[in-house]
């Protein structure tokens, strides 16, 4: 959002036309801050020994209606400090006051003169900009939110002050669009989901950032990594497996030492007075294996992946659910490839990427590629490597018809890549997906291959990770599916209800079959009413409940509710039945969206 | 070996003989000390300028001959310091002379006076025991051995002294069944064929004691994983997946901290002055899980699995291959259960090991109940627990048949455990697999079910490993194996050979095919020799070699060599090869064995 924007301006003016309001109500409030923010605005006031809750923001809103209807228009005026002191004075806001003398002591204030903006008989110290009038501003698009404390200047030891949130859009529609986005983003969070449905944990006495996989969340985490192997398996990668430690050397060696060390935990020295880090990142120990003997081109390319776990070090307050974490498994792989093979490796990544965004339904995304910044220090000197390495990678992915955006400075320091950006419900945007292309560590790990020519080369390295870390990508499909997982990936995948005590043993045969056919099946026989039993299957989200009643026993038949579509049972005989949940299995099918057929 | 036995005191008397031996050739030798072995004994030598190598050890073994057929006796006389020393220098032993001083300075020598033994007229200074006489020694039954250096008093400040090794058994069977086993030993050695098979590396940048398993080595690594999984979910296992550090905090509770702390990496301090360690054991993070809700008497028996990676500190110089290491990966698991279901539980494990070892034909082991010793501290104060839980396990092992010998001081801190104790090719003993029956740590996580009855309980846990970590159990299978690994777990399951340029194309389809079901496979398309090609496939021990060549194309066959049965081709139709193959993967068929029809 910019300053320049007619949002920027509405929501600013809409936290003056609140304060306004406040003031017409409270009329000894003192006014904090007050800056528009995204979704909308909000101000700090210290109402002295008034209460003030959720329950009064519908009388501020109305008094703001008033305002914006009328048509007060805003306009700036300028005073010098001592003059623009008295007048705060005057007001009482000492807050305001504070802030003045500050902004001319520091030289913000432009010829040491104080700006400030008047609607009305309502004026504040303030830059702008704002609306020519309050009638521009969308009675209908704006909503005050919530309350919430916040100390002024953020500063524990200064007093608390309260702040009033309000959303602003420039629409009705829009703003009911970001209060059901929300709303739904609440109910989908994965921090909720993950703990309702029992899929990780995370203990204080473990650690922040250290999520431990339970029973049902790991079904999920084993089923992405079956289906990876799987797919890397036909796609000639090696798997290998390579311990989470290392000594110092390793990282010096590859620049991650110094380069990379406040991301990194610290160091552990042993009794041979080396120092071992927990690995960052998977690369260098790839790298040792590729180096450990000499190789040929006949080998090339050469592909090492391991599901690979690594630690970095987050800050306490940043960790968040499984999006922020300090201890992940990155689906990683490294391609050792020819100068003349690294385009066709490149795009089979970006097949691979086609392959698991289109099956997961991953459709939110967009494609950065993320270039160097030739005026930072953070990327190894090397113009024209760059240059070229960057035009390889526009190339390929020209080539192989991704629309992308370029953005310069989000490089790794060794090449350029290919990043996928994917946001989130509330909009927010975050890298899930990566694929590097390195033509940095092949020098520094002394990487050779003996060409077909006889001569000695570097290999190129692709850095790749489609499926990102288990968990940001499972975080982004807890959400993104509401916790409602398709049958081959779901922690329970056949629930069976038995009607009554004498369908018990036909139940107890399907779970028998199931069971020996390794599907995660249950049954519920516990004392609950038949309507409570589905209720708790669908709470618990599980795509498949098989209603077994009386006649479902005479004629060997289960009726089949989907979670996707629970309004559509289907009566299937039990032979098909499990033969079409193998096939949901094997084809992987993505029943958990309604628009599927099973 | 004890010293009253017979073979103790040959080995020593043959450290004498052989003493004396050198002195009659060399004259000026100046003896270091000399003792019975493992296996044998060995005598440091000073030979000052003279050069003595392995080709001279034929000469010391005849005259060894002669010395034992004199029938000379073995005697004993006694000196006090100073008449020992001088008689000491005037042999020229200097070193003896600094070792008789140290042993009565120190207190060592009996009423101040020093022993010596004296066969013909050889004397050294010696506390004994030796045989009668040089007759008892049986000449068949030993052998010189090698050469090599040794510091005086292992003190690199002090001479290099030459230390000769001689091997020495009872009888010539035992002589030649001891070196033929080290033979075997060392050809097996996992080490060596780790390098030569490409299945792990050990690199001095990452670090000792952690093994990269390279993409060969891995194979076997996930296919035990596959296997262990599979039956785990069979048997009710919940797989779980746990982060490998830890706040200390978690360490204080399970009481690994302190008691456990000198096998632990030592703790990274992050900047909420927290400690965190890489755990040492995975059982912690278990209890979290089963404690991080109520739990009821109907979820148990609770198992939860995982190969979970751990971290333990061992000292460099005790660090060897596979077989040591400071990082690995266990085949953990934890039941919780209440009392009455301990038997049932305890014995299903014991089934899980027989399905394992028999499957692996891991026959050499023996069991052993490992109990508490009262005297000792480093167990929990519980001495009716402790009697309590080591009847229950043994009560098991009985009733389960298993036959097992007890031994006082093995159990772990918090309860009794049965292990499986694996000799190696040499003889040597190690613990490769456990199961433990723990009444402590419940307590301790204030674990705890609501009972049938409705009271509040604590459950028992068993932890369990019958697969090991894949560290131990894969160096074990390597030298057990020689190498050849089953088909279902062999990193490459076939390798194509064709006869001439004209049967590619057949080959081709071959391969496809395999790789299609998922088959490891590979054609040796190389310009070598059809011999050399065999030759290459049988060093690198691939289980199947299917020949191609002119007929086979015709009729749609292959000629099928197996490495465990590598005089006896089959002639088979390819369809009914894959089927073969499909079945020697799916039943997990041991055809590294001659015995083992396909």
């Amino acid at each position: 959002m910019k300053e320049a924007d007619q949002l920027y301006k509405i929501r600013h003016s809409l936290a003056h036309i609140m304060a306004q309001a406040v003031q017409d109500i409270y009329p000894n409030v003192k006014m904090g801050f007050g800056p528009p923010v995204d979704n909308g605005f909000y101000y700090d006031f210290d109402f002295g020994d008034v209460k003030v809750s959720e329950a009064d923001l519908k009388n501020i809103e109305k008094k703001m209606y008033k305002i914006i209807n009328q048509k007060q228009e805003f306009s700036i005026f300028y005073k010098p400090l001592d003059q623009a002191v008295e007048m705060l004075e005057k007001m009482g806001q000492n807050y305001k006051v504070e802030y003045a003398r500050e902004l001319v002591e520091t030289g913000q204030a432009e010829n040491g003169e104080l700006s400030f903006y008047q609607n009305g008989p309502f004026v504040d110290m303030c830059e702008g900009p704002h609306v020519v009038q309050t009638s521009e501003v969308p009675i209908k698009g704006f909503k005050l939110d919530r309350i919430s404390g916040s100390y002024w200047r953020g500063d524990e030891k200064r007093p608390m002050l309260t702040r009033i949130y309000g959303l602003a859009f420039e629409t009705e529609e829009e703003l009911k669009d970001y209060i059901r986005r929300r709303e739904l983003a609440m109910q989908r969070d994965h921090r909720k989901l993950g703990t309702e449905l029992e899929l990780f944990l995370i203990d204080d006495e473990v650690g922040s950032g250290l999520p431990l996989w339970l029973p049902k969340g790991n079904v999920i985490r084993a089923e992405l990594e079956k289906w990876a192997k799987e797919v890397e398996f036909k796609a000639g990668y090696h798997q290998v497996s390579t311990p989470s430690i290392t000594k110092s050397e390793l990282y010096y060696r590859s620049g991650h030492l110094p380069y990379y060390k406040e991301s990194m935990f610290p160091p552990m020295a042993l009794d041979d007075n080396n120092e071992y880090y927990l690995r960052p990142m998977n690369c260098p120990h790839h790298h040792k294996i590729y180096g450990f003997r000499p190789r040929s081109y006949r080998e090339l390319p050469f592909r090492l992946a391991e599901y690979g776990d690594m630690f970095r070090y987050e800050k306490h307050g940043s960790l968040s659910g499984l999006l922020r974490v300090r201890a992940m498994t990155l689906n990683d792989a490294h391609i050792y490839c020819e100068l003349d093979q690294v385009k066709d490796e490149f795009k089979n990544v970006i097949g691979l990427y086609r392959l698991y965004y289109d099956k997961l339904r991953l459709g939110n995304f967009r494609v950065r590629l993320s270039l160097h910044d030739p005026a930072s220090d953070k990327y190894v000197k090397n113009e024209d490597m760059w240059l070229f390495s960057e035009q390889i990678v526009r190339d390929i992915l020209n080539d192989a018809g991704v629309s992308f955006i370029e953005e310069a400075g989000e490089a790794a320091f060794y090449g350029p890549k290919m990043d996928i950006q994917i946001k989130n419900l509330l909009g927010r945007e975050e890298t899930v997906s990566t694929c590097q292309l390195d033509f940095v560590m092949a020098e520094r790990f002394d990487l050779e291959y003996s060409a077909k020519d006889g001569t000695l080369k570097r290999p190129y390295i692709i850095h790749r990770a489609p499926l990102s870390t288990h968990e940001r990508m499972i975080s982004f499909l807890i959400e993104f599916y509401g916790g409602a997982f398709p049958t081959w990936m779901s922690p329970v995948q056949v629930l069976l209800v038995p009607v009554n005590e004498d369908c018990m043993d036909y139940c107890n045969e399907i779970a028998n079959t199931l069971f020996e056919s390794e599907f995660r099946v249950e049954i519920d026989d516990s004392s609950d009413s038949f309507n409570k039993k589905i209720r708790k299957g669908t709470t618990q989200k599980i795509p498949n409940i098989w209603i077994i009643g009386n006649e479902e026993v005479s004629n060997r038949s289960v009726t089949w509710r989907r979670y996707a579509r629970q309004q559509n049972q289907l009566k299937v005989d039990f032979t098909s039945a499990v033969e079409k949940l193998q096939f949901m299995r094997s084809d992987r099918v993505m029943d958990n969206f309604d628009d599927v057929e099973i």
